[in-house]
């Protein structure tokens, strides 16, 4: 895994992208959290449809509920937390950059359509005015 | 790594996150992609930055090449392709998250700011008209 071979401990790092990827753990915890925000919440649902061992589940979900992620429930459901819900712009970000670019041409992604059935944007940068922003345009600075 | 645990094969999902966990690979590669949207080209420049081996930052390397995210030009930089610079929504949401919920309340995040000073809004999901679309807004369906 991801410990064996860093060098530096990302949660510590000043850069927020170093710790989300920290805190998120590697790449089961994403798929985890994306059966979460459709609607999972058992253990034994996550294994089904991920097709992940017992033992790997148990280690993600518990570090997952550590850094409060995911909360486990009494009766044993794990449920996000807000700061869970609150990945919702970069799991959608991340679902979008798939379907554009890692699919062939024939590819009809699964449409992802609000409760009323409209359609999602794509989800872009903006700046303050809502003007779309690109790598290109950024500087990092001080606050 | 990934591919000692998993049983089944992401690359071939019909989900684009699982897709896009597969393709990125893992985190070390969202931390190269990072260093590379910040302007970093060179071999010796990400293994000073990350503080990564030589061959993870090697084999990393050479996977993001593969899968089309970076180009390594004749005189060895490495660029990314239009298909990595999409990645930027993911990156940029990614870092905001981090800076919202990995920090404590003296945290001050490394500003993102337009070239021309301006800053960079949080990146949200919205539906075609502009309003902002929560996870508990979204359904998933047929094309």
């Amino acid at each position: 895994m991801l410990g064996r071979m860093k060098r530096v401990d990302h949660q510590r790092s000043p850069c927020p992208i170093g710790r989300g990827v920290d805190t998120i753990g590697e790449w089961w915890s994403l798929l985890i959290i994306r059966e979460a925000m459709l609607g999972v919440e058992r253990f034994s649902q996550f294994e089904r449809r991920l097709g992940i061992s017992k033992n790997a589940l148990t280690a993600r979900l518990g570090k997952l509920v550590e850094r409060g992620i995911l909360a486990k429930e009494a009766d044993g459901r794990y449920r996000l937390t807000e700061a869970g819900e609150d990945l919702f712009a970069v799991m959608t970000a991340l679902r979008q950059w798939g379907d554009k670019w890692l699919f062939g041409p024939d590819h009809r992604p699964l449409a992802m359509r609000t409760r009323g059935g409209g359609k999602v944007a794509p989800v872009i940068v903006t700046d303050g005015e809502g003007h779309p922003v690109t790598m290109r345009d950024i500087a990092l600075g001080e606050p």
